[in-house]
């Protein structure tokens, strides 16, 4: 029975006034020290408290959304509020669209995944045959800058590893920057135990379009 | 009447002779000067030719596909094929889907826009609320190679431009970063007719999602 009922109406005033001893009228009226003690607690709560499979910190400590699918993120807010042991089930196959958030919602890892393959690949394919020595090293720059930058931190931490693993950008020329590009995203699928894709067809995926012409 | 038909055989024979003589039988036996010369008059024959509106040259003078709607894109091919002097038209309104290529094909400059929007909004969402003097440094560096080597180089072209004419990166914390980079797409809004988006509200699209809980 909810306490905020008319059946016993002393009890309620009961809690009223034990309320009312206990936490500031109104929350601006707390204090700075009252304030600390909650947001400490919050956080003691949220560290001891499960995180459902696939949930990311990001480096403040909190759930990064970014790092984090649509599901997870979906298990854990649902935890938050109506089921707080609950953990992630896998989606069953062919349910993912459901998962997916409302278009004007903060992508989740697996849209900012796909967005900024589209990017790196169109660059690869806007890339010239033959860039200058300024080019290249522009190029080279501005991938280290993006596996630093990248939103979700996990992942531009798996793709700066990789680089350093002896898989430095090649950007000599555009077929060498799309192989590379290419092997790059295979990294990722075979880490998330996707099929990988046949590199030497990167420039009809990225570049011209298939043979049989159905991206004319 | 088209000349490959059967009712005037010996017209058919005449044409097939001239053919013979004037073209190599065989593409591959083409001496080099032969090949550059049609090669010459391939590009002059493009030159000539009114490309459909919307359709974007590249840097080497090609048509640019991530710099083109795929309607536009479309048509120009089209016109390649079966109708050469036809102008492409504007689509009726709610017909856009069926002129997005398929999701394996290199991406228009539309769907190009979108996946980088949603990277660099992203980016601002995951930096810091204090970042330190490296990090704004690297961010400014990032924006800058970013408006250099974009695969829509019109695009590119406009981004340097508007950064230029007073709308430097704004990038002491994350929400002067998130505000600078709601009015740079606001900026392309404006520019094709899109409704602009309240910028006060770029941390509930990109970062927190809604307050009425819809992207939780």
């Amino acid at each position: 029975m909810p306490h905020g009922g008319l059946e016993f109406p002393i009890l309620q005033r009961f809690l009223c006034v034990v309320e009312a001893r206990t936490v500031p009228a109104n929350p601006l009226e707390a204090t700075t020290e009252q304030k600390m003690k909650v947001e400490q607690q919050a956080r003691d709560e949220q560290a001891q408290k499960p995180l459902p499979k696939g949930v990311v910190l990001g480096p403040d400590g909190k759930p990064c959304r970014t790092c984090t699918s649509s599901a997870s993120w979906k298990a854990m807010m649902k935890g938050a509020t109506t089921q707080p042991t609950k953990v992630a089930t896998t989606p069953p196959a062919g349910a993912t669209s459901s998962l997916q958030p409302p278009p004007d919602c903060p992508p989740d890892v697996e849209q900012l995944g796909r967005s900024s393959w589209t990017l790196l690949h169109a660059m690869t394919a806007a890339y010239p045959e033959r860039p200058s020595l300024t080019q290249q090293m522009e190029t080279k720059q501005f991938l280290g800058l993006f596996s630093k930058m990248y939103p979700c931190w996990v992942c531009a931490d798996d793709f700066r590893t990789w680089m350093k693993d002896g898989n430095e950008p090649r950007v000599s020329n555009r077929e060498d920057f799309g192989q590379w590009m290419c092997e790059a995203h295979n990294a990722v699928n075979v880490k998330l135990g996707k099929q990988s894709f046949d590199c030497k067809r990167w420039e009809e995926r990225w570049r011209t379009g298939w043979k049989d012409g159905r991206c004319d």
